[in-house]
């Protein structure tokens, strides 16, 4: 439910509403915008009477949420929402933001290295793995802290924001201190634990979709963060199971690019695009990345080493960073061109949706 | 097995080789080049003596092809192939190739009236179903005969190319008499018959892949084309099935557009993409197919119905005219941008490959 | 719509009932059970009144079904359907059915010697492929009318009766009169004219799911055998695609042996299962050969082959004749436990449905 | 690599090895068993000289292991291991175990009223829900700490052993203490830190597998189970995400069967079969449990509720107490049926391998 505020409403009949629902075992989340305060519940909505709370005074009107993320959707924040990071804007009317960086943290040396080309190309955010989610118990699982304290000294020397992913909840605060951005991991998409304790440390989190998620178990799952406090929410497509069969795959995942629209007409909050994982393959990245921003991106994370055949994780789909600029060239010269056409990306929100 | 001629090669060197493979049983394609001869086998490889034909005279090389679609790869033909439909070309190095109409014919009438209009909006070639696939026997299932001959007429009297599916075996030389374009449906991929009685008419073939099959798989059975001697092969991507799950899908198909650049990679063939089909919802064709140009398509097949809600089949995948219009420039605009950067879409094909 | 006659209905009440129905262009499907008649309509029901049929002479009642698969359904047929291939009986209250025999037919030879094996291992259907549906136009596809020849005549020197498949409509009619049943393949379980063509030859019919397809989906194919006329349908289990990923997949196809209640439950004909195809390991055939029969399947159809190391194709997943004796043993003694428990297999009928 | 001791190697011998692998910064499982020793390596063999290890004095062989599942291969233990849950035996050659239960423990009396029941139907280990893994977070997420002291408490006044799943790793240590079997569920088998914390907790682990795992990774993730020094490890399979597509799905999930001969074959630890998540249908849990025992499962987990319409979660797929009987009953009979037969479970091991 969406309990939206009259213009003229005091902040005594907001605080009313908001007794009356936690006095009924209920969490709030209230938006105070620029014009009117919208209020949304969190937990089990049956135990509210809406006759009752459409009268009461300074109610303009309440708002049933057929979806089940319902403080993710549209019908709940009615516009775009902008992730902050440092200087950095992501999300609507900016131009696309880049993370770029190498897979795993292997040293300051390297880190410094990459992240030196990767912003000299144009990246706006520098990645690292410091926690590897990996298969084998018996393969290098990162440097852990050590590699935070890498990350965040990298990211001071070369004045560029940071993000890295977390991957045990016991892990959250340091990630939370030394990192600007906490990711969560698609291995970790239906890990509601470390989402919300991520989501507790204020900080914005970059939340990718999990292989086999659908769009609707994402956005629920996404929901935990914003019922825990936390609106800087970026979310990224990183790729899908691909079909099976007896024929091989020739890319490690199926980059599914039909989330971009249609995460954009379910919720304002900004959607990038990670080819790297997505395809799991290098010569895929440069055409990958143009579609993802024509299909109405914010952004792309991008596997970057400028020596590939040392990397100690993903060698086969990280870039070198000369290709990282003809990369981030071609792709803001696609949104230029897009978002100063007669049909910008904003007019994919409008026309006939989705009956 | 790719048999490299000499430039120098006469006729009869060549016609000693294609003897020599026939007698093993085998059948040949011979493709002949500004520059030299290539000989292709059909057939269980295995029967032949590859150094044998190494030393016969004439022979410049003989190359063991890796991948199961022999006659399809970029090792056997080394030049982008092109597709003439009339006067269009469908093809490296030119514009997007647009084919749009109604799912179903309905009759004459209807069809000139949307025929009408989709030229307009610039689309090339008319497309309208005659033979529907569908999943209920009580369903309509097209007009047939009717429908191909209402086609025929439209595509004279608008002077337009024209696209239909052939379903049945039994029908194949109809289609091939009334459409200049021959589409082999996803449903019927893995139909060799089907395929090789639609190659044997030596129209251009427009073949869309399996929702469930993989690449190799896809392009085994476009070997099928090739085999029977016919080159006017479209590839299409059309939208694989989607992740199951206790969650509503919210597209019908996910429409895979890593399925370009890698088709890219293994076959000189073009390739269409079809987001009405790939998605299901109307709303996604334009950032989608924004999305497939950028992606390396080389044109787009739309649903387009001027009376959606009274179209006999796939009204929710349906646009409407005037958002064809739109989607054209659109994507032309995408195009000449990408063609005419540094990178064009022909340096997708270099660098550093899958390895 | 059923239409369910009068135990006291005449001959003329039911002529008027059907002349009605085709009066609105659509097709019927009588059905003369031992007490009474019911009438099954085939196309779009919106083109009768409902209400007009309820209050027609004779008329018992009209139930609207609500499945796609109108003729397939329990709410159509009341009672299970077995069929009668020659001596043998396929269905409800009868021992399992084996039908075995190699992949590919060879020679006469190999059929007799492999089918004398079968026989004698307590086999009642051979098997083998005349027409082989292949990924690579580079393999042996099968000995063609030679083939079926070799079939019949085994068939007819060991009195057991046949089964093989039929892959174009060009070739129904030869496979109707060399063969017992008739085989759709799972690739062509989405290609209605043949599916149609194979229905009108009145021979039984086995008909294999697609490895993508959804339940639903499947029974609305094999509804076009009994729209067509041909009620002796014979439902196959054979493996649907695996998911997919970086890891390779330990089987071929994953055999979804939840089909086999859930078809029961939905429709009234029998259901076989390929545990051949459906795992394409022959150390997998005996512990899925024993859990198909538990799980209610009315019989199954594994490879044999004596020569595995010979085989024109399959050799991976074909077992030798010694081992389908140690299988139809145990296949039969848990087929015994369970129909003679005090929960035989009828009674998963029954219970708690799926509401 | 497995370095097999001889009978007659020292103490010292082996502690010999066990220094030379550490001082390479590896890891070591050591099992010692009735007639020799054999040593795993836990983390990058290609540190160790494999030459070397093998002229170690006591040093019998060293193999090579070709999976990336070291210690659960069948290579590194030889026989099959069994898991005791206070006095119940779960494995080879042990009558199959049943674990039942409500989904969520909602108060005492509910699962003492439940556990009451299943114990007399003749399970074996009470199941129940304190930390509910739920996708929307305005759901009930479980009793936590409350329940699990219920279940502790229902536990003893009962007599009958329990697990519990934990979905954090906050609650590892409460869940250790007041549980018997620790349960890390479908949607943490990737989340690593999880596992490694439960396991070191020394307590039998139920690990099921994820719904979208192939086994190689089921197994790889469950190999940090024993890396960390646990053997205790009881496999779940659990369903796997259906297959998606226009048609509703009849099966929340599909229960690979197939999962357990091959799992089977690949490790010597016991596996148990969940039809209620696999299925989603209380319909469909007898035949399902029937047919997961002739695959050869080591015991099934049910959920059981005696008011499903009370229920709080999972009334679906819940089915009565007096269903329990019958089904425990039948799977009794199936299971002796086919181990006192001529081809008892047992031989399934041997035969024609997966080449």
């Amino acid at each position: 439910m969406s309990i939206v505020m009259k213009p003229s409403a005091s902040k005594d009949q907001v605080t009313e509403v908001v007794k009356m629902i936690r006095s009924s075992g209920l969490k709030v989340d209230v938006s105070s915008g620029q014009f009117q305060t919208v209020i949304g519940i969190i937990g089990d909505e049956k135990k509210i009477n809406f006759d009752q709370v459409k009268s009461m005074p300074g109610v303009y009107d309440a708002i049933q949420i057929q979806v089940p993320y319902r403080l993710m959707s549209r019908t709940y924040i009615r516009q775009n929402v902008s992730v902050k990071v440092k200087g950095i804007t992501i999300g609507e009317e900016n131009e696309p933001v880049y993370m770029a960086g190498p897979c795993s943290i292997e040293s300051y040396e390297q880190l410094y290295r990459i992240g030196k080309s990767v912003k000299e190309a144009g990246a706006h955010i520098l990645r690292g793995g410091a926690y590897k989610p990996r298969t084998s118990v018996h393969s290098f699982q990162g440097l852990g802290l050590a590699g935070l304290k890498h990350l965040q000294n990298v990211g001071k020397d070369l004045d560029i924001p940071t993000v890295t992913e977390v991957r045990s909840e016991v892990d959250v605060k340091a990630v939370a201190k030394y990192a600007d951005v906490i990711q969560i991991g698609t291995r970790n998409m239906y890990n509601q634990d470390l989402i919300e304790a991520a989501a507790r440390e204020e900080k914005p989190i970059l939340f990718k979709r999990n292989f086999s998620a659908q769009i609707d178990e994402y956005l629920s799952f996404a929901e935990r963060i914003i019922a825990n406090g936390n609106k800087k929410i970026i979310l990224c497509e990183r790729g899908i199971s691909p079909l099976g069969g007896s024929f091989k795959n020739q890319t490690r995942f199926t980059l599914d690019l039909n989330a971009v629209p249609v995460l954009r007409k379910e919720t304002p909050f900004p959607i990038i695009v990670d080819p790297s994982h997505g395809t799991g393959r290098k010569d895929l990245i440069l055409p990958m990345s143009r579609a993802a921003i024509a299909s109405g991106a914010h952004g792309l994370m991008i596997e970057v080493h400028d020596r590939p055949h040392d990397a100690l994780s993903d060698a086969n789909q990280s870039i070198q960073p000369g290709q990282l600029v003809e990369i981030i060239k071609m792709c803001n010269l696609i949104y230029k061109t897009i978002s100063e056409s007669e049909a910008p990306f904003s007019s994919d929100l409008n026309g006939n949706g989705h009956s």
